[in-house]
């Protein structure tokens, strides 16, 4: 960790694979966590799997499960991952009023000649950006999109990659930067306006496409990091 | 290297920092290099320093220069590293058919926002499937989009980043990925169809941001690999 913030982190999505992942990693590393689903049994039952999960893991959060809207309600952040289908109706539908959310939203498609974008708004917009103009007093940033379930899932104390974060607030991008030493052993890396949204999202598309190829489960680091001060 | 295919290729734009960075390396690595550009005397000079540079480099290919369309006639391969401003019409100008084509062109606009992509075919197109449609009978792929000139006309014997190679050709795609081992001393990674270079244009527009706010020259790098086989 490199930061000493603890937030409130709700989770919409969390009972997918990539929200309980990134919830897990959140709680492991002192936020605490509230799971939010459409049923509220299902967010609890999840919530009690994670919590197991981090029994014994010192200076872990709480986990706790609740429907949507009321996991925003108990939240100071809130992770937007869920599929790209149903969104805008969902994100529009929730009290995201002066949150902090962070989008890690893939919008994908899939055909026989693999992954790739959706488009979204005429190759002018993402989902991250949707969401801001649905919740225009929401502060949006995006990040989280590119980092494997599986990994996060998994074993490993830090996943080998990078969290870029995208973003007009600076204050919005700060969370997602500490948050992500959760998962990666560092902060996000800074990567610009929330348009670059735009790239971060179908990225994911080209590692499902190398993950497919090589059988891994490939994740990006950015390089040269190192030079700068 | 990892391939023992030595190739000879024409650089499109050589005489930019990104076309010569990456002529001087393939060079470096035994590819004959034939720098293009409009005028034959600019390509020339160009190709002298960097035959200069090469010097005392054992088993360096050739370096020469040429005028845009004598360059593409005398090799097999054609790496189209030109402004996105333009392009259309200079590969539709070019002899390409039956030429392995590689095209690291980045349709990008700044703003003071910063860096971006422009959005191509409504966002259903990239430079690099603007060109195969262009020229149908040559074989395009995508690649080299995000390697730092500065690096590759830097002293580091291999730039520590991944070359990732979009295309719908296997063999075509094999020609790129063995020519990025002369870049970051392995083989490019097979990104999926050519689609995808919708995304990895403008993952350059990420890259431009991280540099400016960290003071970095950044690239990417794929983890997971090494868990295959």
């Amino acid at each position: 960790m490199t930061s000493d913030s603890l937030y409130t982190v709700a989770v919409i999505g969390g009972t997918g694979p990539q929200g309980k992942g990134l919830g897990y990693r959140f709680a492991k590393a002192g936020h605490d966590i509230v799971l939010g689903s459409r049923a509220a049994e299902k967010a609890e039952a999840v919530a009690a799997e994670v919590t197991e999960r981090l029994a014994g893991a010192a200076g872990a959060g709480q986990v706790t499960g609740k429907a949507n809207e009321d996991a925003v309600t108990a939240a100071d952040v809130v992770l937007l991952a869920v599929p790209y289908d149903g969104h805008d109706e969902l994100v529009a539908s929730l009290p995201l009023a002066g949150k902090t959310v962070i989008s890690c939203v893939n919008p994908l498609a899939f055909d026989k000649r693999g992954a790739h974008g959706r488009v979204v708004n005429g190759g002018e917009g993402s989902a991250a950006e949707s969401a801001a103009e649905l919740q225009p007093e929401a502060v949006v940033v995006g990040a989280f999109h590119n980092v494997s379930a599986v990994g996060l899932w998994g074993e490993e104390e830090f996943l080998d990659e990078d969290v870029i974060v995208v973003g007009d607030s600076v204050e919005g991008k700060q969370v997602a930067i500490d948050l992500a030493a959760s998962v990666t052993g560092r902060p996000g890396v800074d990567g610009g306006k929330l348009r670059l949204a735009r790239v971060l999202e179908p990225f994911t598309a080209v590692l499902i496409s190398i993950n497919r190829k090589y059988k891994v489960h490939s994740g990006i680091r950015v390089t040269g990091l190192d030079q700068g001060h």
